[in-house]
């Protein structure tokens, strides 16, 4: 018998061959994707989107197999929610294909340009990153959303989805590439790993200079697997341990509008208030903002203060003010004015998405400053945090690295700069 | 006594430790930084540069220390020409800041604005990206150079210089920082590791969370070592193996002034031409090109066809057109019109600069768009290839990653996005 680390050894080789493999065809396809004009992207994301819809019973076949071995497996009732497909869902999954074919083309577009005094006219434009890596878990329809956003923006990409969701993703996936094929795409555009087999994540997360960039999108655990194995890099989706502060110049009113959407709109979205900081000149918002937190059904966990308002608040422990819940929990704090709020923020938050509430116009700013997170919202929900919602049609995610892209990744997020230089003859002095 | 082993992990320990504790006071002063305006941190350039000229006599003895420790060390001319300051270089140095200091800030610019249908008012504004880790060689005006562009883009910086330089950058970097302390700049803001240890690189490069990017200046082993050990992220400045076509629709005075100036201006810069392609449409402008190349210095080794043309063309060897020479030597061969040239470019290039000779519209506009180059030049020298000469004022380098930056890396290029987005109490439905 072989021993296990043998086994290993060549699980780990087969998987570094099949991905080199994947990711060389999907540079040759993204040259041509690239070298097509906006309006056969266009087309082809169309007739993907009606080859998904077509797929319909295919594809709800597959799926009966991921959420019966799903249920065997005694998956939770989230992760099963998550891995559900029906009519509906797949519909909205054709349809955000759709949505995406009608965002404007990012490629070749001109971000800027200029003349230099020699008469050397410099443009900045837009072109596609290359090949680019999707790790996911278990939501089947990241399969076509981010397939279609890497089509939209000239890229090819290596998708690999959760073992879980497998069969359905390569339903998707089937119905998808056959649309895309059918008006010009190479099939290898868009590929998806076809083995749930996870050395291929490590295969992808060490493909320099065959994959361009790994884009994570799940829990903490992929997060953290691919902040640490990954040598190619990594747009990353970090926590949103986000924070709503109502400061002392709050209006009353939009502070309990905006702190209810903000926890309880979705709770499960990374965009979700996890903690809720009020300023001690506005002492007496503690009590309706947590009651009605409380009312609606949300755990409060709250600081000494805030557990004097109403008796079925908890106490919070020092962790509290370091955890993305994602459920319908909140930490509750009573802060001393916008300076100590941001103190707060910049020590335990995720530089995610923060929001205050004021009509107080110094306050308002020195905390859209003085907060370092990638999207700062006055007087506006912090659920906001969405590509959709930003105007961009679609969204692969909010990246939280400070790197090339931060806050919500949309198609013009998925494209990297070229300087075309043309000149008449010059030469440097 | 202790073995090698022992001692080698407490060295790493040791880097670890300082690098950690340096980096942690970086991060405290890129706060005040960016919290400074844009006057503030010029004034504190301005004065950073006079220190550095006030002490020209300080840096001149240390550097001669250097000189005298890299002579009985046989380093090569070139590197001790690298390692030379005098008196002309020093202004040079003092001059460079002041240059910085004159660049427009780009922190808390503006990059984009837009308001939604629900009146939600999005900017997207630049901010610094936070602690910058620069690492590079013998060249001690790096340490001014950096450094300064970092203060520019409201950066803290980790230097880590040559061994070689190291008395030459303490002293550069001691002037420097106590002017730029003088306009009140944090000296935490410009740090640079006090130690040759090259222990100190591998924690920075793994110093995830507390250097937000690692910026390698240096030849290759530097940059091989930076791109396999780095879990911080890195923009790569990778080789320029840079290649001038001239098409048959080329004006052969303008191919051979620009090829002279591409390969011949300088040869060891980045932007410098280390391959000639000719269009076989342009034959007849082989022999000239090959001899002007010829009787100027420059070593030629050429494919059969180029051999034909001059009895002192040596013949290329099939490494030649992978080989980025940086020294008077070009390797040069006829291809097949703009496609072939493309060609040949995507499959022994290094998507640094190459440029493109004809008065051929459609030859040109094919050439633009279908070499996937950080610079794609027209009618003009690949030695353009400088923040200068993009109109940035001072560059740090050239980005060859796909990510982030790309091209030319200034000021703007050191920051990244933050949005912010207000409201009149919008939720989200």
């Amino acid at each position: 018998m072989r021993d296990a680390t043998a086994e290993k050894t060549e699980t780990a080789l087969d998987a570094a061959s099949l991905v080199t493999d994947m990711a060389k065809r999907a540079r040759a396809a993204a040259r041509v994707l690239a070298s097509l004009n906006a309006e056969a992207r266009t087309a082809a994301l169309r007739a993907g989107a009606a080859a998904i819809r077509a797929a319909a019973p295919a594809i709800l076949a597959a799926n009966a197999i991921d959420m019966e071995r799903g249920r065997s497996l005694g998956l939770t009732h989230a992760l099963l929610d998550r891995l559900m497909l029906n009519e509906a869902r797949i519909e909205g999954i054709a349809a955000g294909v759709e949505a995406v074919a009608g965002i404007a083309d990012p490629v070749n577009t001109v971000a800027a340009e200029w003349e230099r005094p020699n008469g050397l006219r410099i443009q900045q434009v837009r072109v596609p990153i290359g090949v680019i890596g999707i790790v996911y878990e278990s939501r089947p329809n990241v399969t076509a959303d981010a397939g279609a956003l890497c089509v939209r923006s000239g890229n090819a990409v290596i998708l690999r989805g959760g073992s879980e969701a497998l069969n359905s993703s390569r339903a998707i996936h089937a119905a998808f590439v056959a649309g895309l094929a059918s008006a010009g795409v190479p099939a290898d555009a868009v590929q998806l790993v076809p083995v749930a087999d996870r050395a291929a994540v490590g295969a992808m997360l060490t493909a320099q200079g065959l994959i361009d960039v790994i884009v994570p999108r799940g829990g903490k655990s992929l997060v953290a697997r691919v902040q640490s194995d990954a040598r190619v890099p990594v747009l990353a989706h970090l926590d949103g341990n986000n924070h709503v502060y109502v400061d002392g110049g709050a209006d009353p009113e939009k502070a309990l509008t905006i702190v209810r959407n903000a926890k309880l709109r979705r709770t499960g979205v990374c965009g979700a208030a996890e903690t809720v900081l009020v300023d001690e000149a506005a002492k007496d918002q503690l009590a309706p903002l947590a009651r009605m937190l409380l009312d609606a059904g949300c755990e409060v966990r709250g600081d000494a203060a805030t557990q004097g308002v109403d008796p079925r608040v908890k106490p919070a422990a020092e962790a509290d003010w370091d955890t993305e819940y994602l459920e319908p929990i909140v930490a509750m704090k009573l802060v001393h004015g916008v300076s100590d709020a941001i103190a707060h923020i910049e020590r335990h938050g995720s530089h995610h998405t923060d929001a205050i509430v004021t009509e107080d116009a110094a306050a308002a700013e020195a905390f859209l400053s003085g907060v370092d997170s990638a999207i700062v919202a006055l007087n506006a929900s912090t659920q906001f945090a969405d590509g959709g919602e930003f105007g961009f049609g679609a969204e692969i995610g909010i990246a939280t690295g400070r790197l090339h892209a931060r806050g919500p990744v949309g198609a013009e997020q998925l494209t990297t700069m070229k300087y075309l230089v043309r000149g008449t003859g010059q030469i440097r002095p």
